[in-house]
């Protein structure tokens, strides 16, 4: 089911997971109804809400609507300044890259992830019976995306079975934004190969230092793309499980993604009416969120350096941090990772990721994260510099 | 990555999507303290709730418990008379449905379900790229499965490929209960076979007539299995979005089983503490609602055979429903489902689902469901009636 829709570009394919075969000619004369505003009655109606069953914990009447609550949709395109027709309301990023990998990834495709970065992703497409495979960010003294390896990549056999594009910006935990150059290279080698961009921006709010070319990829027109985003990062709230998909392109293919999504978020339909009446509000302290936030992960940076410069051994650097929650200390590369972390644990109580966590290319990296209470974290960062001088003892 | 653990009967197979590769030594190292009770801190966490920074709204310090917030699941166990670390919380039997066809399913994999039955089942393994071959239901005045049919199936060729026997209990549209001597067979059969058995019982608790050999399959110890429900049909909440997975069997299968299981559930944690929150104060309504429920159902049958009795054309029966919310009716063989719904689109506003939409064998049936309030569930009633006799005259 390779779908021959050309634009710009490669046709763009979807896998043949979703099935999107014609309406039978019942649901067809209910598309035409609703078309024409009839509203029907439902002989088999199997939705308590609407016949006057709801719980009185939750009163609300259950629209299954596919994209998500309505208005919760509604809030959130007006906070975002997106099209709430645009939006897919979810559980999180995790379930947004599996409905994805779903939608572009038949079983034995690849997508294509940022290394080092998110390790969660070659998880979750596994569970998909999808491989990932990664490309390297390159250091210099800041982070940049090698892009002309990535379209050697795409020419190669290897490329062939490639669906998907992943950008985290910022990654995590590289803490690099998508410069504007890389961005207009990335969006062209997507389309000239058909294939569509995820780009997962969970961290983006969190800039640590004035950077003048940053944008979201949210919205992108160029090219077939899925914006991740949620209220994990943005709020500082992973546990209210709010997540959602923002997509975008050239009008041919959005509709044809929307058309295939939205069979699988109705087989889903993952959101909840309890969260979705608190997304309003959510939103409204969501500011103040990220502003209390950010003023703690740019305090400890500001802590990590005075840290660093006053340490008498000189034997730790941290790399420039562009935005995001953590950073990467550069440690001796003599050192063996595990061992140091090892060593922590023993004598600090305290335990961390090392770089081939992952996937740096050398050894001697250690990933912090600048959210503890300032006390807490000098204290983490102290362990490390003593344990560092220790073993070099 | 076939594993090899022989209980009973044959080795239980499960999928090479879940990655349980032995811990690094650091990922070790930390089980090792936490056996020992010690707590180690996170230089690298990325939990901001842990440290002052969650919102105001949800002031809950996030667990990211696999299985689903401790406390919540302990209120569900007691409710259950289950072990909290048997259950799974997360958003729907959808959900539940997809993390266990990854659990047990390679792609080009297959899964056993019920014909008729649930429509949704066929839809989610296909997106997981897994194939769902059918076991017929058979009527003869009540409803039966052919256990011998199934047999056949799994010592067949295409039986290699089936890891999974889906049961629904008591079935959709049908109504029909597992019965006792039923459940013994298909028990020997998943063991003997080493497959699991996945029982959805989202209905259990809607008996329609008093049925004395009914008894829900969770908790089966005979082979690995997994019972499903949720507060969708329960509690009349679909958009409260909470379902679980209560795991049991042999104890060797259900381990391994878990922790394959435990690893799928930590990549998507879908549970919100919003909605955990709550869980208590549900279950405590959960009886009520379910009594209100069965209320409207046992009215509207007793509805419904009043009006069928009354009918003087009398063209129109109902099959015998166990339990549930839905009822098949039989119309005419001679009448066309498709011409039969899209004239009580036509003429009375009204949409319906024929049996081919389920599968049915055979010509002349209609779902009906038995939730509307009485007036409207007796208009519904009279337009078919209305339409059929119209339709033969
Ligand atoms: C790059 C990236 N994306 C997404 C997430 C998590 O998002 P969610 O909680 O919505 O799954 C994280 C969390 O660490 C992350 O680092
Ligand atoms: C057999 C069966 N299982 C499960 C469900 C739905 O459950 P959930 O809302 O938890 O996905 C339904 C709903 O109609 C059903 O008929």
């Amino acid at each position: 089911m390779l779908r021959g829709n050309t634009v710009h570009g490669m046709t763009v394919h979807f896998s043949s997971r979703v099935d999107i075969s014609a309406p039978n000619p019942i649901a067809a004369a209910e598309q035409e109804a609703k078309r024409q505003g009839i509203a029907l009655g439902k002989l088999n109606d199997s939705n308590p809400t609407r016949h006057g069953l709801a719980p009185e914990l939750v009163p609300s009447i259950y629209s299954a609507d596919p994209r998500g609550p309505k208005a919760a949709r509604q809030a959130l395109a007006a906070f975002l300044s997106a099209d709430a027709d645009a939006l897919y309301l979810l559980s999180s990023t995790s379930e947004a890259y599996s409905w994805l990998v779903k939608l572009l990834c038949d079983p034995g495709d690849a997508v294509l992830a940022p290394k080092p970065g998110y390790p969660l992703i070659e998880s979750i497409c596994r569970l998909e019976g999808v491989e990932t495979l990664e490309y390297q960010l390159q250091f210099d003294g800041s982070w940049f995306i090698d892009t002309a390896a990535i379209a050697e990549l795409l020419e190669s056999a290897e490329g062939t079975r490639i669906r998907a594009l992943v950008v985290i910006n910022p990654n995590n935990p590289t803490g690099s934004y998508v410069k504007p150059s890389e961005r207009e290279a990335l969006v062209r080698l997507c389309r000239d190969h058909g294939i569509a961009l995820i780009a997962d921006e969970v961290f983006f709010t969190y800039a640590l230092e004035p950077f003048p070319g940053n944008a979201r990829l949210a919205g992108e027109s160029g090219v077939l793309t899925f914006a991740l985003d949620g209220f994990s990062k943005m709020l500082a709230a992973p546990h209210a499980k709010v997540g959602w998909i923002q997509v975008s392109g050239p009008s041919e293919d959005v509709a044809e993604a929307q058309r295939r999504l939205d069979v699988i978020a109705d087989d889903y339909l993952p959101m909840s009416d309890i969260i979705a009446r608190d997304i309003p509000d959510l939103l409204d302290a969501a500011e103040a969120q990220s502003d209390k936030v950010r003023e703690r992960v740019q305090g400890n940076l500001a802590r990590l350096h005075a840290l660093l410069d006053a340490d008498p051994h000189g034997l730790v650097s941290v790399l420039r941090a562009e935005g995001g929650w953590n950073v990467l200390l550069r440690v001796p590369a003599v050192l063996d990772e595990n061992e140091l972390v090892l060593t922590l644990i023993d004598q600090h109580r305290l335990t961390g990721q090392p770089g081939y966590f992952f996937d740096m290319e050398s050894n001697g990296y250690l990933a912090v994260s600048l959210l503890p209470e300032p006390a807490e974290f000098e204290r983490n960062i102290q362990s490390v510099l003593d344990t560092v001088a220790d073993m070099l003892r």
